[in-house]
């Protein structure tokens, strides 16, 4: 049943595997799922070894897996994630880096690195990831590939490793935006007929400003192609803050929620972890009570703004990173610095809850490069809507 | 040529053995070495299957372990450390927690946990060890074995894996008090003839004062001894510093001299470590510039009382440890409050570089729990005829 895996993309130690009912909207297709989701029966990975031997089997099979059965699809494995989430590379120090099928030398992009090489590699039609800081969204720019990460909340988190509440989403990856937008109908209900068209599209000169200049020259013919689909176009900065401001509250937040997720665990079973995931959760340990509510009060005033930072039915354009994916095997010091950089353009939907998906529209040099679309929360139909629009356009 | 091993003190991963020489002071003894120390054509471990994997087997034998093999001593394996030599019970979370023959339910102490346990379950005549933090001493205390750490630079650290190196020492363990100062002759030549006598006995209200009740009434009857062996006898604090302030001056020093010493193989490596190792470097990382200064300016004010501190010739009696060993597997919280008890005896000979030996003199509840004597620098071969002194006592 599993596919061959050249790619490392699946987990070598779960054999889960969820046969799709006969029928159903999804019915012939398959899917992964990242080693996060609880399948009933199989213990949840969570990409690190301590955690998958102190942790039962699942009782219960994550309910947004059992709905994409129930509509027919197949769940073919399950797919590395960086450990405990806590990535945006895909280096997983336990089991190995997953092949970026289309970059062989360079990253998959993390944390839901082994969803986004099983599609890539053509092994499952779509595969399910979590998206806390841009972890679905990453691996699709990196990997070629349609990638949404929805509104916060708009997908229960259920059956599902948490990594920080106030930030974790499901999303998923795909190749083709149709199935993209399938399994947008059955988990959150999209109907192409009644998406709202977006009426104003906003090329977010902050974010390519951070960008890689071959980046945001290979992303500019995609950024036309959007500005005729929307007709109305403005380009000027998202945010009168800088984006590096949005990222470190981001981080003061995300980082301290983490930390508290995983205390009691890590003070049980004091487990292996690679150094890099170690010191984010000493440094969300060291984040006290002033940085925290300094930073909460930025995140409820950027929310307060958003009928301002979206007037009308306004689509923001933003690279989904600032640069394709990197050379696997760097030191920590050189992917560190990468990684601040890739948070502040990521940042923005996890401040505000945003929907965004990653269109895989560019390459440079081989190496696939992401553009995204990001609205106002609630916006994911019409953010569907336009990436088959988009889609189309080719 | 191995020893049976059913208290894991060895490392199943080296199969590093030197037959002593035919003749010499050791001939005819055994001896194992903590996994820190070279043997050529191996692979020194470290206690950390990424250091192991990222080393190249070392080109000669640690000058110290060829010393003892040229005096007769036969080296019969290595044994385990805590990772990276970082910990003070014995606890490693990759290759397991050696058990301490003595009290098997609980930990052996550390970080040279395997020498420990190779002396004290008789596979072994004496161990080599190292102690940056306590790390003879402790499992000495804990098994109820003789422990010493020199002078600080008395011994050459070479070939060895360096910690911290302002506090890095050589040490061995014994059962026996004679093979300690036989050892001792060979390394750094003593002689039970020409050894000073101590004229006067400090008993450290300090350091009593915050060890457990039950424990320091466990060591009185050995106290009594050694008042009988010197004569002359003071009860009063060591210092007029909280000891709990030596502490955590070393704690800074310590812990920023081993973050600089690791830094760069982390950064290269990213290696999984134990959460407890990943977070103690991360501190000693953040301890700033300010910081450290202080803490180097507290380290030669209290050197430059050495004379005041040990008038004549002083010894100094302090419990080694506050309490006999703690139960294994406990949670991180508790054992890091336990740690910090810990280091508040042990940080005297740290701070000054002063010889310190534990003697195995007392048991609570059929938990070994040692005495330890302690003098200024350069005073190795008065502590080791004091020891010998104080078995015959027995």
């Amino acid at each position: 049943m599993r596919p061959p895996d050249s790619f490392n993309a699946f987990c070598s130690q779960s054999t889960a595997v969820l046969m799709g009912a006969s029928a159903g909207a999804l019915a012939g297709l398959s899917f992964a799922a990242k080693d996060l989701f609880d399948i009933v029966g199989h213990v949840t990975g969570a990409g690190n070894p301590d955690w998958l031997a102190s942790h039962p089997p699942a009782a219960q099979t994550a309910p947004v897996v059992q709905k994409l059965v129930d509509a027919g699809a197949t769940m073919v494995g399950k797919t590395h994630t960086d450990e405990l989430s806590r990535g945006l590379f895909g280096e997983n120090a336990h089991y190995g880096t997953p092949v970026n099928p289309k970059a062989p030398d360079c990253v998959p992009g993390g944390s839901s690195s082994g969803s986004a090489v099983a599609v890539a590699s053509g092994a499952v039609n779509f595969a399910l990831g979590t998206d806390t800081g841009g972890s679905v969204r990453v691996p699709a720019s990196f990997c070629g590939l349609y990638g949404i990460r929805p509104t916060h909340g708009r997908l229960a988190f259920e059956g599902v490793v948490r990594q920080a509440a106030s930030f974790d989403t499901i999303g998923w990856l795909a190749t083709d935006a149709g199935v993209l937008a399938r399994v947008a109908a059955v988990l959150i209900g999209f109907n192409a007929d009644q998406a709202p068209r977006p009426t104003r599209l906003l090329v977010a000169q902050d974010a390519f400003a951070l960008s890689e200049p071959a980046t945001v020259k290979a992303l500019t013919p995609a950024v036309e192609r959007l500005r005729h689909l929307v007709g109305r176009v403005e380009t000027q900065p998202f945010s009168k803050l800088p984006l590096s401001e949005w990222r470190d509250r981001q981080i003061a937040l995300q980082s301290r929620e983490a930390w508290v997720t995983f205390a009691d665990w890590i003070d049980q079973t004091n487990p292996r972890l690679s150094f890099e995931v170690a010191a984010a959760f000493v440094r969300g340990m060291g984040v006290d009570d002033a940085a925290l509510e300094a930073a909460n009060r930025f995140r409820r005033e950027r929310r307060a703004e958003i009928d301002e930072l979206f007037p009308d039915a306004t689509v923001v354009c933003l690279p989904t990173t600032p640069f394709p994916a990197p050379l696997r095997g760097q030191p920590r010091s050189s992917m560190a610095s990468l990684r601040a950089r890739i948070l502040a353009l990521t940042c923005i939907a996890g401040t505000l809850g945003c929907p965004q998906i990653s269109l895989p529209v560019a390459e440079l040099n081989g190496r696939p490069v992401g553009l995204s679309i990001l609205a106002a929360p609630g916006s994911d139909a019409m953010l569907l809507a336009l990436a088959r629009a988009m889609a189309s356009t080719l």
